[in-house]
C-alpha cells in the first residue's frame, strides 16, 4: 500500500507572488507519492532580508506549522535561507517533520565535496548566515560567501542578468576560493541551479528543492523507522496546560490551535 | 553638567509580578545619574522556558524597544538569559544601547576567571544556551551547565530551598568542574547572588544586574566616544520606505512606530 | 513512470554470516521502488575492529563498488561504522551514490536533537570514530562515546544481554551526558534500535538503516536534480590512461574494471 | 555620597613622552567621578614591538600595579595592545581592577558588529596578537589584521600620513574583509579614532580609551556588586610567606611591596 | 657502546625510480649511527595523487612495515605527504617507530614560526591534506595551500622550472599569506628545499628529510626512555589468534608475517 | 667527524637544589655527542607556581639564554612546564635552539596515542597550562588534567607518597578519561616516569627529558638541514641599534650582552 506524503512549503512572507511558481517547481521534483502545497502568510513583509522582518512573521509561521501538523501534514518546509524559527518549529511539533534550506543544503554539500560557497544577495545577510554555518557544524567546510549585491525582489526582474551574476560569482568561488560545491543562499534564487551547474561543472544546490527533498527523506525515516525529533531536551514541547492557563491562544489569535481536537485529521 | 542616563529594563513576559522587585533591585545598584524603569509586556507567557514562548513575544518586545529609543531612552535591557531578539534589537535601533544577560554575564566572567559554570533551571534550557555560549566566543571557557531542575516560576516560591540548591550545585561546579566563576542563568534567580558568592568564595554573576550595569557602560562609551553598533553589516536597519509600502505598522499594531516624528523626545 | 533504485549493501568482511539477516532487515525498511542486494567480500577478516583489517579489505571493497557502478547500481552502502574508504569510493565513482553509517547517522542525529552519544563495542574503536565525528563537523554535538566492552562478533551471541547492556549505557548517556539522540556505533548492532528507542524514549539511530535510507535519498536527488559528488577537487577520478599504462588492473586482480565497456548496463 | 574612582594608566615604556597627551586624552573621556593619573616606567625600552622588550618591563610593571593597589587606586590600565602581564597583574592584586587594550577593545567590538579588523603597525606584531584574539575567544570574529608598516614611534611623526594610511587600510578592511568594526591595535595610535570613524562610517575602537572606560565599568561593578577576579584558580595570589622567606622583595628592588602595611591608604 | 639505528624509508609506489636518489639524499643527512635503506613496492601505481592509488598500496605497505619490524628495523618512514596508513602502521607494530611526512613537517614548522604554507602539486590534493592539518591539530597554524599545478611525475622533469615555480609560490605565501615557514607538500619535491630557503629567507621543510630525522629522534627516545605508541587505545594491535583463525596471512599473500618467529632478528 | 652538541638546561628558579640531580638524569639519557650543563638562576623564587614568579625571572632567564648562544651553546632548555618565555627566547636568539617541556611533551604524546592527560601539582596551574595546550594546537587531544594537590617543593619530600599519588591519578586518567598517554606536568616530577609507565602500561612523558631530547633533535636538523626559527614574523629579533640607543644593556644589568663580540666562541 502506498502512503501519500503531504508536504507544506511555506513562503514566510506576506504575499503570494511566488507560490504558484514554487508549486510547479516542486511538482516537477517531487516523489510520486508526495502531495505538495505551497502557501504564504496572510500578512507580513515581502522579503526577510532584515531580522526584524523575520521576527515579525514568527508567530504566524509557527502557528501555520502547528496547524499543518494538526491537519495531518507529514512535513513543513520553511522557505527562507535564514532557516527562521526552525528549532522553535521542531519544539512545538509532536512528530511532523520540519526542514529549512540552509541546514538541508549544507548537509548535502558536505557529502558532495570538500568545501562550499554560498551565493547571497547582499552582504547584510552574511553575519547571520555564517552563524548558522557554524551552528550546523560546517565552519570548516565554508569556502566563502559571495555577494551579488541584489535584493531578494530583484532576482527575477532581469533573469539573464541574475544568471550572469551568479555564473560570475560562482566561477570565482570555484577558482579563487576552492569551492567544490555552490549553494544558492536564497529560496528566491530558485530556477537557476540547473543551468548554472552545467555551466560551471560543480553541483549547485537549490534552496527550495534541497529542504523539500530532505523533507521527503525525513518523513520516510520517520514513518518507517520512527526517527523524529527527541523530546528529551531542547525540543521538549511546551505544556498545553500552561498555554491554556495563560490564555495564549486567544492573546495571539490562535483559538483552538493547541486545545481543540488534536487528532491528526488530514484535511489538506 | 551631568546627563541622566535613561535605561529601560524589560521583563519580556506577559505579567508584571517581578517589575517592582526588579526595579528596587536595580535602584540599589544603579549609578547616581541613571534613571531606571522596569516594564513587562501587555500580553504573553509567564516565562520563556520554551522557544515558542520566546517567538510569541518577539514583536511586542522589539516594538517596545524601538518605542523606547523614540522616547529618548539611552538603553534597553532584555531581561531573559536566552538573550531573545538581541541582534534584532540592535538592528532596528539607530543608536540606543541594547544589552542582554547572557552576553553581559559571560563577558564579565571571562575577565574574572578562567572558566565559568551556568546555573540553569531545567535541562531543557541547555541546548539553546550552549549555542549562545559558542556564538559569543566562550565555548572554551564553559566549565559546565548545572541544572536545579526547577522552573522559572519556582525560584521564589521557597527561597531557602532555592538558595540551598544553588549553593549545592555551585559548589559542585567549583569543585568538580573547576569553575572559577558562577553565572546565574536566569534573570528570575535575582536576589541570590550576593549571599551565594560569599558562601562559595567565587564571583557569582547576577543575570539582572550584569546586563544593566553593562548598559550604563555602553551608554557611557556611546555618548562620550561615539561607539555604537555598526550599520555596515549585520545590524543594518530596515528601510522605513519598505515598512511604509508594505503597511507593516498597521499589520502588526504599531502605528506610527517607524514613521511618526522620530525625534528623540525624552518622555520617560 | 517509476524507476527502480538499485542499492548494493556491502558487508565489508570476509564472510556472509549476516547477509541474509541484513537483507531482510533492509527489505522491511526499503522504499517500494528500491531493489536491494546484500553482499560480503570473498576474503578478509570477520570484523573490522582493527584498522589493519580495514586496510586489508580496501582494494576488494573499492573494486566491488566500482563494479557495482558499472553494473548499473544507483548506490552502494559501505556497511561499517568506521566509514572505511568512503572518500575513496566517491573519488572512483562517476556518479553512483556511496554512503556509510557514521556520516549518515550523525547527519540525522544533528537534526533530531542537540547532542548525540555513540554506543561502541570497545574503547579501542573510539579514537578513529571521534576523528570522524570531527571530520564531519559534529565535534560540538558529541555528548559521549559509551562502550559496551563487547566485540563485534558477540552482539548477537546473547541478544538479551546485548539489549540490556545497550539499554543501560544508553540511559546513562541520556541522563549523565545529556544526549538527546543515541547512535548505534556498529552495523552489527542491527536489530536493537526499535525496542531500545521505545524503552529509553529518545531516537536511536541504526547503523544499517541510516546509510541505506540516506542512499535512497541521495539517489533521488541525483536522479531528479543532478546533484552528485563534485569532480572539481578532492573527488576527482583517477585517469583511466594512468591505470592502463601502469597495468593496475592486472596487478590488483581487476581485469577490465576500468577499461572494459564502461556503459551502465544494469545487470543487477 | 559620590565616591571617586582612582585610575592609573601606565605607559609601560621607559620614557614619559606620551604621558601628558594621554592624560589630557583620558581627562576628556573620563567620568566626572574618576580621577586619572598617567605614568610611565623609570627605565626600559621606548616601545614594546618586540617580546623581549615586554619581558624586560615585566617586573617594574607588576610592581607598579601592586603598589597602585596599596596606594588605594581602584584600577590600573596596562597601556599596550599586547596586553602584557594582564593575567599576572590580576593574580597579584587582591581586588584592584586591571584592564588592557586588546581584551577591552575586542569585547566592545564583539557587541558592535559581526567581525572586526585590527590595524597594526608592523606584521611582526600579528602572531602574538592573533594568539590573544583566540585566547579571548574571538577567533571567529576576526576579519583580518591590516598592517600600516610603521613603527610605534612613527605614528605621530607625520599625523596626516598616519591618518591617510589608517583610512586606506580601514576602508579595505571594511570593503574586502567584511569588517564591521575597526580596532586600532596600538595605544600610540591614540588621537585618530574619532575622525576615522566619521570618515569610514563604522565604529573605530581606540586602544587607550577602551581599556580606560572598561576600567571605570569594572570598578563600578566591583564596588557595587562585589565582582572581582576569582581567587579560586588561575588568579590565586602568591603567598606573602613565600615572598618573605625567599627574600624576593629585596632581590627585585621592591622592599616592603608585599610586606609593609598592606592597608589601602589612598594616597593618590 | 654505540647502537646502530636501522631505518627503512619506503617509497610507497610501484617503481624504484627514486630509490637511489632518495638514499643518497638521506645518507647526506643521517646521523653517523643510522643505517638507512630505501625501498619501493613490488607493484602499484607510480604516484599516489589519487586516494584510490593509496588504497591499492595499503596491504603491501603495511606488510612491508610489519616485516621491517620483524627484521629488526628501528623505524620505518612512509614516503608520501598524505601520510597513508600511518595510524594503521602504528597499530600493527609492537614497538618499531613509524613516521610520515605531513605529521613530521608540521610539528617542526609549528616550532619554527607562527604559520606555515604547504606547496602542493595540484589542487586535487588539498582537501585530504587539509583534513590532516586539522587532524594533527594545526588548523590555526595553516596560512595557506599553494598549488604549482604540476603532477608528481613532473617535478624532476624540468628542475629549473620547478624551482622557479616553487620560488614564486613560496614568496607569495610569505608575502600575501603571512607564512613564516614553507612546507614542501610532496616527497618528490625533494632536492629543492635548501636553495629555496636561502632564496626566500624562511625555513623550507623537506618532506623526505623531516620524517626521516624525526624517525631518528623517535628511535632515540624509544630506546633510551621507553616511549613508544600506547597500546591501550587506538593503537591496540590485532590479536594473532584472529589472524590465524581467519587465515588472513594466506589470503593476503603474507605467509608467516604474523606467526613465524617473531623475534627481532636484525637482518637489515 | 663528530660534532659535539652543547645543551644548557636551565632550572629557572633562584636555587640550585635540583641542578646536580637533573644533570645526572640528563647524562643518563643524552646522546654520546651531547655535552650537557645544568644551571639555575642567581636569584629568584624557589618554584614558579605563580605567574608573578615567572614574570620575576624573565629577564635573567632571557639574558642567560642569549648569553648561552654567545657562548656557543647549540640549545637551551627552559626547565618549567609553563614554558615561560619560550617565544621570547626564540625571538632573541639568532639560531640557537630553545625548547620547553609542555611543547615537547605534547608533540611526543600526539604521536604516541589519541589523547593525553597531564598530571599537575595543584589546580591553580591548570588555566595557564590549558591555554598552552590550545596554543600548541592540542585542545582536541587533551583527555584531562589530573591534580595531585601537592606543591612543587613537595614532590621529592616523600617519594613513595608521590609515586602512589601519581599512580592513582594516572590510572584514573587512563580508565575514566580514556587517556592513552600520560604527561608529567612539572619538571620536578622527574624521576618517576619510568616506573610509572611500567605500572600503568601506557607511555609516561617526563618533563625534563622530553624537551632535552627534543633539543638534541632540533640541533641536529638545524645543523644538518638549516632549519631554525623563521625571522620573517613573530620571531624577528630586536635591532641592536635600539638596544644601544636606549641603553637597555646597562639598565637591565647585561652590559655587552648584545653589543660585545657576538662571535660564537664556544666556551662551555
Amino acid at each position: 500500500m502506498v502512503v501519500t506524503k503531504g508536504i507544506l512549503f511555506i513562503n514566510p512572507v506576506g504575499h503570494n507572488t511566488w507560490d504558484t511558481a514554487v508549486k510547479e517547481y516542486l511538482a516537477a521534483a517531487k516523489d510520486d507519492n508526495t502531495e505538495v502545497h505551497v502557501i504564504s502568510l496572510k500578512k507580513g513583509p515581502r522579503h526577510l532580508e532584515f531580522h526584524y522582518y523575520e521576527a515579525l512573521i514568527g508567530v504566524e509561521l509557527l502557528h501555520t506549522i502547528k496547524q499543518a501538523e494538526k491537519q495531518g501534514y507529514d512535513a513543513a518546509v520553511i522557505g527562507c535561507f535564514y532557516d527562521p524559527f526552525l528549532h522553535e518549529a521542531r519544539e512545538i511539533c509532536e512528530s511532523m517533520v520540519v526542514t529549512a534550506p540552509a541546514e538541508a543544503s549544507m548537509q548535502l554539500a558536505a557529502m558532495l565535496g570538500d568545501r562550499f560557497s554560498i551565493m547571497v544577495g547582499r552582504r547584510k545577510w552574511i553575519p547571520a548566515m555564517r552563524r548558522n554555518v557554524f551552528k550546523y557544524g560546517y565552519g570548516e567546510k565554508l569556502a566563502s560567501f559571495r555577494s551579488l549585491e541584489m535584493g531578494v525582489l530583484e532576482f527575477h526582474e532581469d533573469e539573464k542578468h541574475t544568471e550572469a551574476m551568479l555564473k560570475s560569482e560562482a566561477e570565482r568561488a570555484v577558482k579563487d576560493d576552492f569551492a567544490e560545491v555552490v549553494i544558492l543562499g536564497c529560496t528566491i534564487q530558485f530556477g537557476f541551479y540547473r543551468e548554472l551547474q552545467e555551466l560551471i561543472g560543480v553541483p549547485v544546490i537549490d534552496a527550495v528543492l534541497a529542504p523539500f527533498k530532505q523533507a521527503e527523506y525525513l518523513v520516510e525515516v520517520r514513518n518507517k523507522l520512527g526517527w523524529k525529533p527527541s523530546k528529551s531536551g531542547g525540543f521538549e514541547t511546551p505544556p498545553v496546560k500552561e498555554i491554556v492557563e495563560w490564555d495564549l491562544e486567544r492573546q495571539y489569535g490562535a483559538e483552538g490551535l493547541w486545545t481543540r481536537n488534536n487528532g491528526k485529521n488530514k484535511e489538506v
